[in-house]
């Protein structure tokens, strides 16, 4: 039995066994955790994996990684400075653990400490202006002097501004790609300093080049390793927006600076405040706001007991997928429509998923690849 | 009887009596509507104003106009096109007519049909930035077309940007003293641009040069006359906060516009969003709050039935003289710590306030001057 967030160390052949799990094709954090809820255990899944993406209707057979190739990754890791550390283990955020799509196996590089600590986070424009610039600077600096620890996304402007000022203190540099594919590359040497006193996270293995949709992905874990957001400075429709809007949906504190409605850099944050964010004009502003919420036990989420079925009927199997389109479609929609049991339902989903031919969006919806 | 608020016009006899009842000296809206109330008319309180002020105590006969006086002022205000209009009255603003403070004569000049419009008013710092500037007078164009009348007080900076902004759809010029007694003194012309289709308003006699404490009282008419009141920028503790928190006090809708948190010109501006003001980015904004309060029938006040007593006795008066002093003391603790009824205690206090011996506090505080 290895079900995430009960033990708290994994053995080295559970760690072997998650890393393939993780790092087999089409298995992203909810899928993993489906599966090892389902079968108890990441090595239980990893043998009924290859059937349950046959079944899906996988044109061609999943790639899964072997152990050498998990044992190798973690060798790897290892000599970059780099722990794959699960939910729960020393190391991890502890907001980040609770979540429903938490990575299973982070990794941390850096003083482990830092990531452990309580965290705000700082975002908002590669271009931002001057005075942005120095805003999340001294924000930064205030913030990791009252001991919060400042996440980040290592990019230009914003992120950049507040990394630095807040290196003595320990910061977060959460990364798109793997460790050892920095992006923006000029920001190589802005990590080693981080790395000093700080930390940087990873859910991606080594040498994943970061594209354009791992940013949003990778912005779930900035907002949910921390207290709370900041957003700087962020125009319309901007990446910021983004990590605030995953930041409220995982419950975080969203917090917006300021400034003029004819300022375009603005448009975002003061969008933001008229949605409901809280205007910040200091750093007294969010940990008055935080210090509340540091003192409450997390919100553990209720572990998802939602059983699979054993092996549905070809005729059931056929009528769900019938029903599916590539327009998204609510679960409990398809559960009602097809009359088949949701245990079913799931089951055939998740075949699915693991064959490549499922897209799961926000909200329970699903649709067809 | 010519109870507030119940007679649509007043007889040109009972504008002569109302006119020298609010000049008279130590008689403010509030005591005028408690006086007429009790008394049943102004000429009746006029007729016992000298006996009240003698038994609060006046140290010398209290300054009363003659009828001719009040006939001067009426004839002077008609030759310079200002009308002296009573609550109720055609060109009297609707929304401050309601208000328990509302002038029982208020001097308009100009189209008068335009105080009777929907209003916003637009408030700020004399010495704005060009971005502040420049917004108010997006801000007060893009209201006025939309309908709105756009209220302010005809001061340097942010009030003369949304006057100028809206000259063609009717502004209203809010004054502190006397129609002609225009501060500031350079603005004469800009008034006489807003008198073309658009209005002035003051409660103040010819001749009354504003003084630092008038500017606060003539504030609660801008937000007093107006469906709500925008803040485009202001410093901490300006006059522009002043005219939000009174606006907030009558139940108006307050509004600022956000700057940055560098810029001490945005600081109260932030500081009122923090206070639970209404970002607004633009006139977009401000109409939508808006819209459903005017489909709302204004709030109309319950008249307030305080009965006065015949006559305190002596070592009634003297024992609720005794508990008052120069530190604010609340009308229901002296009620209680007198032990004297409810319609002496206000008795004694309206005598004392016509020979100018206290001082009416915001909240029902009162104190001895």
């Amino acid at each position: 039995m290895d079900a995430i967030n009960q033990n708290p160390t994994l053995t080295d052949a559970q760690r072997i066994d998650w890393l393939r799990l993780i790092r087999a094709e089409n298995v992203g954090p909810r899928t993993f955790r489906s599966l090892v809820n389902h079968f108890g255990s990441a090595r239980a899944a990893l043998e009924r994996l290859p059937e349950l993406a046959r079944r899906g209707g996988g044109s061609r057979s999943q790639r899964i990684p072997s152990e050498d190739d998990a044992r190798r990754e973690l060798e790897a890791s290892s000599r970059l400075g780099v722990h794959l550390i699960a939910p729960g283990e020393d190391g991890y955020p502890p907001r980040l653990a609770v979540l429903e799509d938490a990575p299973p196996l982070l990794g941390v590089r850096g003083v482990r400490d830092v990531s452990m600590r309580p965290m705000i986070a700082i975002v908002g424009s590669r271009n931002a202006s001057g005075a942005g610039l120095k805003f999340a600077g001294l924000l930064a600096r205030d913030l990791a002097d009252a001991g919060f620890v400042i996440a980040s996304g290592l990019a230009r402007g914003i992120d950049q501004a507040a990394h630095r000022a807040s290196i003595k203190g320990g910061t977060l540099a959460v990364l798109a790609g793997g460790h050892d594919r920095i992006y923006p590359p000029e920001h190589a040497d802005l990590l080693d300093a981080i790395l000093e006193h700080g930390a940087s996270i990873s859910e991606m293995p080594l040498g994943h080049t970061p594209r354009a949709h791992d940013f949003p992905r990778r912005n779930r874990l900035i907002s949910g390793a921390s207290l709370g957001v900041i957003v700087v400075e962020a125009a319309l429709r901007s990446g910021s927006l983004i990590t605030a809007r995953l930041a409220a949906e995982q419950g975080r504190e969203v917090f917006a600076v300021p400034g003029s409605p004819l300022d375009p850099r603005a448009a975002g944050t003061n969008g933001l405040i008229k949605q409901g964010a809280t205007l910040i004009t200091q750093a007294s502003d969010v940990i008055q706001a935080v210090e509340p919420i540091m003192g409450r036990p997390m919100a553990l989420r209720e572990e998802d007991h939602e059983p699979l079925a054993p092996e549905p009927d070809m005729a059931e199997r056929a009528q769900i997928v019938g029903l599916l389109g590539p327009a998204p479609i609510l679960l409990d929609d398809l559960i009602r429509l097809s009359g088949a049991s949701p245990a079913v339902v799931r089951t055939v989903l998740l075949e699915l998923e693991l064959a490549g031919r499922l897209e799961r969006h926000g909200g329970g919806l699903v649709s067809l690849v």
